[in-house]
């Protein structure tokens, strides 16, 4: 099975930034078997089952999203701007989600996250063996992980149930081609000391990637002097996770040591930085600037829906923009070509799928997002990076390709319809909407 | 004439931010006649020769555009990131414009601009006679300034030649329904002191409102100290500018003397705030809660596509928002309802169009945006001003009115082709391309 992607603008975001306008990328099965320039058409014969007129746009490497809760569809636009909404709106309402409602989310947030050129995406909830299944189904590359944290949950009537889960969820879905499953503490104040450590020796086991939200709130830093004259991340350090694939996300409030604790893990450690839900809950910048200059490797998130209410990283792209720049008084800092690295190789790397995605390279995985340039905000383009990160939105992807499989077309689904998942999800919620009407 | 638009959520944004869910507004010619639920119109007879379904869309006033420089569309995308920008790109590049391109960059930013729900916006820059001509012929509301500058420019010869240009200007518009000429000086440092006196004169002559960049570049914050001990604003505050109608774009570095010269004008003086190209170019957050304190009028803009990139207000408003939660520590500051209200009537009143336009209220102009809530981005939505702010972008905007002219509809151009207006523009860069690549 062969697709031929034509008359494209290829952004390879390979480590030499190879660009070929008016090129072409033929797919063979789930690989990317050859790039050129349009001229080589003529030449050559390509036999294509497929052909694809890419219209002068830009063929980038999927998009990957790093940090997200495909669960929290239904918390979108509730309680923004109110103060400790955390313990406010997100926990008592996370009480009434089922596995029904997680499942109809997670399909509503695959669907949103494809047709805005997501390819891959790494994710921590409850019932993540519905968005396992859903990702499966929907087609998308996903890292999963099954929330563990000390109190009771809507899957688990225990405290660190999420422990058991995790374990039978690690064991089910070994070895699967899309889905890799992971372990997701909470954090590291919302964890005892005894789970915290059995975290470590259940990831050795199962050779299981560990992700954690990490040093994003103020008073988890507080606590953790208090308690220990430790930051969270040198606390890790002493148990063990930064031997383990470990993805830390924020990493805000990160300190010089902590960042050399991260340098030190030799990539073991990675960070996903979320600047649209730090930005907007005011919690502040993250060091990138300093966590690149370490050789961290650092990749794009977009929170959950709730928490930066987009599931595109073309927003984010603009905001990091914005945010770096003025965070460190220089224009010039984070060109858009690196901020357009971060969003694609630098979350494969993030989530340990370097050698299989990330950038448009022969041989590696077909993960390919097509961004449209007929639309009004799109020219002219002097530069294409430019282009993606300041002008560009998510409603300017135009096709996806995942493994090979074309999962948009035209800006939309191609083997779901959009409205079926909305209808399921909406009348999924009803109970949800009554309760957070309550609040 | 009479248009009724139906099942919409209608966003007032008056000052009692009034909203009517499944609601209705009727236009008659080109004011709003009634606004009411849905329920009334089984009641009533409602004789309107169009009826448009807005299909559980938001209905807000449209959006206003208080600073942004229309005829630079063909600088998009080059040299972004680099120092210094305005001497080492934008100032060579100004001497290739002509009166032809600056018309086709204006309809294509005008065109930009209506597809994003912006129905009224304050311009400056060269050849101004043709961004007025071009929004009279595409339907837009406009405050349009000829800039005057101490050097030489595209359109004259003589240094500070717009002076001139801008009485013929002046002359010409008088009483326009839909354009207001204005007086344009660049900056307080690039006029000399003659020639930003006889700009009061000339506004004081024809009534005239004022635009200019203030308090923008560090370099003049340090200049006009050294030369006179004053700030820019404290200087123009001598010469008599902030007894006219006087409209600011950035004051990014306004101390808080400048912030009580402003507020003293009794709303002579208002604020277009900039925060997208002010952040991209890493010039700092201004200091909009303490103007709003102050009780200072604040609409807000997105300068030039060469320094913002878009001409939407959907990306400002969520730069807004991220930007100035963060920068005061706070994310209850600027709920999502204050950020559209200041993106609507907070712009209205920027421009001294408030009585006209800004707010959906019986009398005033229907100047209107729907906002579609079928793509993926905008469901569920607990908070339609959330949901605008944090989830929304250009490309959900379905239908624009402005004086009751349906401009947009389903997300395009009614009057207008795009693909003719990018061809035109196209064929105009033609010399601007080659002189950019010299660069």
């Amino acid at each position: 099975m062969k697709t031929l992607i034509k008359n494209v603008h290829v952004l390879s975001m390979d480590r030499h930034f190879s660009e070929v306008k008016d090129g072409f990328v033929l797919i063979e099965d789930d690989v990317i078997n050859k790039i050129g320039h349009i001229s080589e058409l003529t030449s050559q014969t390509i036999d294509a089952d497929t052909i694809i007129d890419g219209k002068n746009g830009l063929l980038i490497p999927g998009l990957i999203n790093t940090h997200t809760h495909a669960g929290m569809i239904p918390f979108r636009s509730l309680g923004d701007d109110v103060p400790d909404r955390l313990r406010r709106f997100l926990f008592p309402l996370e009480q009434h989600m089922t596995k029904e409602l997680v499942h109809a989310s997670s399909d509503y947030a695959i669907a949103e996250m494809l047709l805005s050129g997501v390819t891959s995406f790494c994710d921590m909830y409850y019932f993540e063996d519905e968005v396992a299944k859903s990702s499966k189904k929907m087609g998308i590359r996903a890292l999963v992980g099954e929330t563990i944290i000390d109190m009771p949950t809507c899957d688990s009537s225990e405290p660190s149930g999420g422990y058991k889960y995790c374990e039978r969820f690690l064991e089910k879905w070994q070895n699967d081609p899309l889905v890799t499953p992971i372990i997701a503490p909470h954090a590291p104040n919302t964890n005892n000391l005894e789970t915290l450590k059995k975290i470590v020796t259940l990831s050795e086991k199962y050779n299981a990637p560990i992700t954690m939200h990490v040093e994003e709130m103020t008073y988890e830093m507080t606590d953790f002097q208090a308690k220990y004259n430790q930051t969270p991340i040198e606390f890790l350090q002493t148990l063990g996770y930064f031997e383990r694939d470990f993805i830390l996300a924020h990493c805000i409030l990160a300190t010089e040591s902590d960042l050399d604790i991260i340098a030190a893990s030799n990539k073991k450690a990675r960070v996903a930085h979320c600047i649209g839900a730090n930005t907007k809950s005011a919690k502040g910048v993250a060091p990138v600037k300093q966590m690149l200059e370490k050789n961290i490797v650092v990749g794009l998130g977009t929170d959950g829906p709730s928490s930066g209410n987009t599931l595109d990283l073309f927003s984010q792209m603009r905001l990091f923009a914005n945010f770096h720049k003025t965070h460190n008084q220089d224009r010039a800092l984070f060109p858009a070509k690196e901020i357009v690295r971060l969003a694609t190789m630098g979350g494969a790397e993030t989530l340990g799928l370097a050698d299989q995605v990330g950038s448009i390279e022969i041989g590696k995985k077909a993960d390919l997002t097509l961004i449209e340039t007929e639309s009004v905000n799109m020219f002219p383009i002097f530069d294409p990076y430019s282009a993606i990160v300041y002008s560009a939105n998510a409603s300017n992807v135009e096709a996806v390709w995942i493994n090979g499989r074309q999962l948009v077309s035209g800006s939309k689904l191609v083997e779901q319809k959009l409205k079926t998942i909305k209808e399921t999800l909406y009348s999924e919620m009803e109970n949800f909407v009554v309760e957070a009407k309550k609040l």
